[in-house]
């Protein structure tokens, strides 16, 4: 948070950031070993963060409750009791070696707003629920937002059958926590129940501290394709193939990868593409590589955008391959829709911004987040918080406490603020 | 063989090619599993094959023995006892899943020249000796060229300490063979007792199919450096880090293997680099390379020439990664000197070559042998045979039985026409 921020922003609210913060820490002593922060999905750590979760949400004027798949769900009444409702949330499992705010901030600070309204004796004209998902990381049976999947309706049975590195079956593992999996169903809520679904969340990357900003609005969350890619040349002895008769597998892949951050840095609407992974075969120092396997992960926040680079890039590796006489396998092993945040909504988290005196600044979310379920089911808007040097997925995550703050205050601005999309005016709508 | 050469070739003696090939069947019956050619260093199989080879030398009017460090040892006198020596050899050891001519082509070929003198009664003005190295691969103890290394004499005690996958150490290994390791130094050879060294070898890569040749004249073993690179960038969340704020090592690696791959395309003496492995951590498909290692193996005819071409590419890889502000830590791992092939000794081989009939080819070795350790008690020369698609070190590894023959026949002619350095034309030791 810059000085400029500090001075803008009031500081009577200061305890949100506080009492998040505190409860970050708490929620994080909760792992599978104390040295490094797992909390996996149907857990005994699951257990018992969802229990303190649940007291919290009821410390802070929620009726709570574990639902059919084991996220926990806080309900804080309207001015009438039944109304839709604001749902506000995010996950509370976590990867392996993790840090403590992917997940949590967005939770403890949907609490806390609500926990403040409460204190006030405040009701509005919507009902405001809390949602913490049990498992949007996928870390147990490698599929990911069964949490949020089960909320929208659009939870797929076969998940059920997934077995974790121990060989337990989802099923299992829900009838060992107590829950009851011919009735994940019951989790689901109905497009009528909820005016929308906005969810706060650390950025994971580095652009808002770039901007020297404590907050962020964003726009999407960014669709992705991944690709796994296999080069077959010619493997050969290092040093009997003379330079212009190899066919060297890794030198071709070395040449995609370029052209792939080329392409990338190149666009001008935020697509960006990586590639993570390379194993180049037979792997010795002295043998030339006859076969690389590399991904490729390309993300942009549209869709036609995403499918055109996509399409351009595969025509770029299969010339590269072509020249090379290099054989060519490519394929499509995961796509992911864009989720637009709704315009409409996406307004009145500026508004909230603004009048929080931050800067408006927006953003897509590269990572994937609870919100590309939820689209299913409900509008969806998402808040960025700054978190430092842009690392996630690692113990060194952090957000200070003061952008802790900030993020709730934004957050309790637009509850406070929030009408729902009927009563929302046309010019906050404009995309 | 093109037709040419096998018009201009007598077929007189195909015979030898005929009985090199069926020997270098019988030899690669003689592995550690039937599947997979694998004979190593004080294996029993290295023991059955020791006593099949000196039988043949036996056979063909030799006397033979087993020396200190398991070679293999057979001596033809010359026209009088105890005259110093041609040495001819290769290895007879072998890598795991090898081809069966890597090593055996040149011993079996040297063993049947011998016979082929025997059976003509034909005694020369020196003695010929032909050497099996019980060790050129390395494979067992990591530590490669054991066998010649003994022979000439600068064999390194303190490999008796390296121990194989099981443990069990070199020291132990010869004990249980039955040698006795506190006397390898008795298989060194003075070099008064030498004349040269030739050693006969498949070329190990495609130069020669290319050229439509069944030998090659080799100019020099050629020097090597190899080196360790480590580029740590930044890792980061594939999705969230937008491309003009990474750190990606890997992108900097593949622009290292590029400028390497252009670097040696663009040298024309014989230049060649690889990056045959590589690694990137943490190496998921969604999460930017934070950390690349590989490495690069740099091999040139001569070493003036290798030495310059390193430096250059390593200042290329520190401005790579200073540009992309990568920390790089680049090792060298191992370095071999250029063994130059003797000039008057490589003029006697063209010589034996064209008489044959063959057109006079002259190319480097990229690999390495048993030369690089026999230079240091003597002159060195070598004959290539052409191996089909250069592929070697791989089951595929194949010769063809006139290509034997010829190989054979060019060195029969070489011993036949030997004259040592000192009586040696000073024409013929033009460099």
């Amino acid at each position: 948070m810059s000085k400029t921020e500090l001075a803008s922003g009031g500081s009577g609210r200061a305890a949100l950031g506080e009492e998040i913060v505190a409860r970050i820490n708490q929620l994080a002593a909760i792992s599978e070993t104390p040295e490094h922060l797992a909390r996996i999905f149907l857990s005994s750590e699951h257990r018992a963060a969802a229990d303190l979760i649940l007291s919290w949400m009821r410390e802070a004027g929620m009726a709570a409750h574990l639902d059919a798949i084991g996220n926990v769900c806080g309900r804080y009444e309207g001015e009438n009791a039944g109304l839709p409702c604001l749902m506000l949330g995010s996950h509370y499992d976590t990867v392996r070696d993790a840090g403590k705010w992917d997940g949590p901030l967005g939770l403890l600070s949907a609490i806390s707003c609500v926990a403040d309204l409460n204190r006030r004796g405040r009701r509005l004209p919507f009902a405001v629920e809390v949602v913490g998902f049990a498992d949007e990381e996928g870390v147990r049976f490698a599929s990911t937002l069964l949490g949020s999947r089960a909320v929208a309706g659009t939870f797929v049975e076969s998940a059920l059958n997934a077995r974790d590195r121990d060989g337990v079956s989802m099923r299992e593992a829900m009838v060992k926590f107590g829950l009851d999996p011919e009735h994940i169903g019951a989790a689901a809520r109905a497009r009528r129940e909820l005016h929308a679904y906005v969810e706060l969340h650390i950025e994971q990357g580095p652009v808002l501290e770039q901007k020297d900003l404590a907050v962020g609005v964003v726009t999407a969350i960014a669709g992705a394709t991944r690709l796994a890619a296999r080069l077959t040349g010619m493997a050969g002895h290092a040093g009997t193939v003379p330079m212009a008769m190899r066919r060297d597998a890794l030198a071709g892949a070395a040449e995609c990868i370029g052209m792939v951050e080329e392409f990338c840095k190149t666009d001008e609407a935020g697509l960006v593409g990586t590639v993570g992974y390379i194993d180049a075969m037979p792997g010795a120092t002295n043998v030339i590589p006859g076969m690389v396997s590399f991904t490729l992960d390309i993300r942009a926040p549209s869709d036609p955008h995403r499918k055109m680079a996509v399409a351009d890039i595969v025509r770029r590796i299969e010339a590269i391959a072509k020249r090379r006489d290099l054989v060519l396998q490519l394929d499509v092993t995961h796509e992911n829709r864009t989720v637009p945040c709704a315009p409409w909504l996406k307004a009145q988290v500026a508004d909230a911004v603004a009048a929080e005196g931050f800067g408006v600044f927006e953003l897509p979310s590269g990572a994937g987040h609870d919100g590309m379920a939820m689209i299913d089911v409900a509008d969806v808007a998402m808040i960025f918080v700054r978190c430092r040097g842009g690392i996630s997925h690692n113990p060194a995550e952090h957000v200070e406490t003061a952008d802790a703050d900030a993020g709730a205050r934004v957050l309790l601005r637009l509850v406070e603020n929030f009408r729902p999309r009927e009563a929302s005016s046309p010019s906050s709508s404009r995309p």
